[in-house]
C-alpha cells in the first residue's frame, strides 16, 4: 500500500489530484503538500487536497512512496536537483507538465537511479488556476499521458497506471517525442490560434465597433488565449519543434480554404465545409462513447 | 399595431423569431410561417412558432405588415422576386442572413419602392439547425445588426427597432459594407480558423494517436467547424474581399507568433500571452456587463 504520497505545487491540478486521491485512496496514505509560501499553507490545508501541509521541501518528501511535481515546469529541474539525493530508494516520482522531452532529460541528470521516474500529463485543464479552481472531478474520463523513463521499474510502472485510474483518469503510455508532437496539434497549436485571433481583432482600428458584435462563437474561440501566459510561454520555450511544425501545417491549410474562397466552385466551398463538419463529428462520437 | 408578421423559412432563426414574437407580442398580431414543403408543416405548427402556416409564398405575404426572411440567404433573392409585386405597400421587409451588401443589392432590384427593406443580422445562433433547435430566449441580449434600405421609412426603421428590442436583443445600425467587414473578422474567420483546424489535425498520420488526447480546448476550438456547410459556402461566396482580408491580417499576426516562439525571448513570448489574455478579458468584461 502507498503509506505516503506528496505532491509539490499544490494548485489547479496538484489540488485536483489531492481531492481525486482522498476520495479514491484507502484510509491510511497520508497525503502531504509542499507549498512554497508559507501563507498560502492555510488555504491549502482548507481546501482539502492534503492531510498535511510542508514548506521545506526535503521534509515535505521524507519517506514519500510517490512525489508528484506539480509546479510550473520551469520549475521543475530546480526541485528535482533539489530533491534528487533524498529520496528513498524505490520511490516513484512523476510530474504534470504539457511538455515532456525535456523533463524527461531533467529527470535522467537530477535523479538518482533507485528512483522511478515517469512523466505524466493529464489531458484536463480549465482557464483558471490555482487551487481555488481545483476539483476533485477535474479528471474524470480525461486521458492521461504517461511516459516511463528509462529507468523506471516495472511495479513502479503498474503503481503510477493505478495511481491515474483511481483519480478517474485513463492511462496512455506513449514516448516523450510522441507524445510533445501530439500535444502541438492538439493542444499548443489551438492555443496559439486563439491568441492571434485575439490579437487580430483587438489589434484592429474597428476593435471598438467590432467587439459589440462578437458573441459566443468568439468567445469559445478565444478561451484558450485565456489560459495563463507563464504556461503558455514554458510550453513554446520546451516544444518549439513540433509547435513550429504544426504552424506551418496549419498556415497550409488555412491557405488552402483561402484559395477555395478565391478560386473555389460552390461546390468545393461546399465540400471543404462537409468535410471540416465530418471530421469533427466523427471525433466527437468516438470522445462521447469513451466517457 | 402589427398585425400580421410573416415569417418565410421556420427553422432555428425564423422558428426563435416566432417563438420569442410569441411571448412579447400583444395579442392581435397574427403570426403566418411559410413552409416550403408541406410535411414539415405540422412540425412547425407543433412549435409553436406560429399561428398559421402557409405553404403558397403569395398567400403567406398577403396584407403581412412585416415579412421576415429567414432562409438561407441563396434564397433571398429568389423569394424578393417572387413576392415583390405581391407586397401590401408601406409593408416593411427584413432579412436575417450573415452578410448584409448582397441582400442590399437584391433588396434595391426586386423590391417595389413601396415597400421598406431594413437588413437584420442577429448575432446569435448556434451548431444546431431546424425549428427542433429553435427557443424563445435565443436572442436575449445578444445584438441584432440593421442596415435601413435606401428608401426605408423612418416609421419602418423604428417598427423594426422596436421588433428587435422585444425579442430581446439590442439594435445597432450600420452600412452594409461596415457591417460585412465587422462579422468577417468576429465571426466569418473564426469559422475558417475552426474548419481549417481540423482538417490540419484529422488529416495528418497522426490523427488516430492525437483523437484520444484531444479535449475541451480542441471541442471549443473546433466547435465553429460544425455549422452548416451550406451557410459557411454563402457566407464566404458573398463576403469574399472582407474575409480575404482577416486571413490575410490573420496569418501574418500567426507568423509573429512564429517568430516570437523562434527568435524571441521568454519575456517576449510571455508578454505577447499576457497581451491577448488581457485583450479577451477586456473584452468579456465589457460583453457580460452588457448582458
Amino acid at each position: 500500500m502507498v503509506q505516503r504520497i506528496t505532491i509539490i505545487g499544490v494548485g489547479l491540478i496538484g489540488g485536483s489530484i489531492g481531492l481525486a486521491l482522498m476520495e479514491s485512496e484507502p484510509s491510511g496514505t497520508e497525503l502531504v503538500g509542499f507549498v512554497r509560501n508559507p501563507e498560502r499553507g492555510d488555504k491549502v490545508l482548507r481546501s482539502g487536497a492534503v492531510h498535511r501541509v510542508e514548506t521545506d521541501l526535503l521534509r515535505a518528501v521524507h519517506q514519500a512512496n510517490v512525489v508528484v511535481l506539480a509546479t510550473p515546469v520551469t520549475a521543475v529541474k530546480e526541485i528535482m536537483a533539489q530533491i534528487g539525493a533524498n529520496l528513498p530508494s524505490g520511490c516513484v516520482v512523476t510530474d504534470t507538465a504539457s511538455t515532456k522531452a525535456k523533463v524527461m532529460e531533467w529527470a535522467d541528470t537530477c535523479l538518482p537511479p533507485t528512483v522511478s521516474f515517469i512523466g505524466g500529463h493529464p489531458m484536463a485543464g480549465k482557464e483558471l488556476s490555482g487551487i481555488e479552481a481545483a476539483e476533485p472531478g477535474l479528471f474524470r474520463g480525461c486521458t492521461y499521458c504517461l511516459v516511463p523513463g528509462r529507468s523506471a521499474a516495472q511495479a513502479s510502472i503498474e503503481l503510477m497506471e493505478n495511481l491515474v485510474r483511481r483519480i478517474g483518469a485513463m492511462p496512455v503510455f506513449m514516448a516523450a517525442s510522441e507524445h510533445d508532437n501530439l500535444v502541438a496539434g492538439i493542444s499548443h497549436l489551438p492555443f496559439i490560434l486563439s491568441s492571434a485571433l485575439v490579437t487580430t481583432t483587438t489589434r484592429s482600428p474597428q476593435w471598438p465597433r467590432m467587439s459589440g458584435l462578437a458573441a459566443t462563437g468568439y468567445r469559445d474561440l478565444t478561451r484558450l488565449a485565456s489560459q495563463h501566459p507563464e504556461m503558455n510561454r514554458d510550453i513554446c520555450l520546451t516544444n518549439v519543434d513540433n509547435i513550429i511544425g504544426w504552424i506551418d501545417g496549419f498556415t497550409e491549410e488555412l491557405n488552402r480554404f483561402r484559395r477555395l474562397i478565391t478560386e473555389g466552385s460552390p461546390e468545393e466551398i461546399r465540400q471543404a465545409f462537409i468535410e471540416s463538419r465530418q471530421a469533427r463529428q466523427r471525433w466527437l462520437e468516438d470522445h462521447d462513447k469513451r466517457d
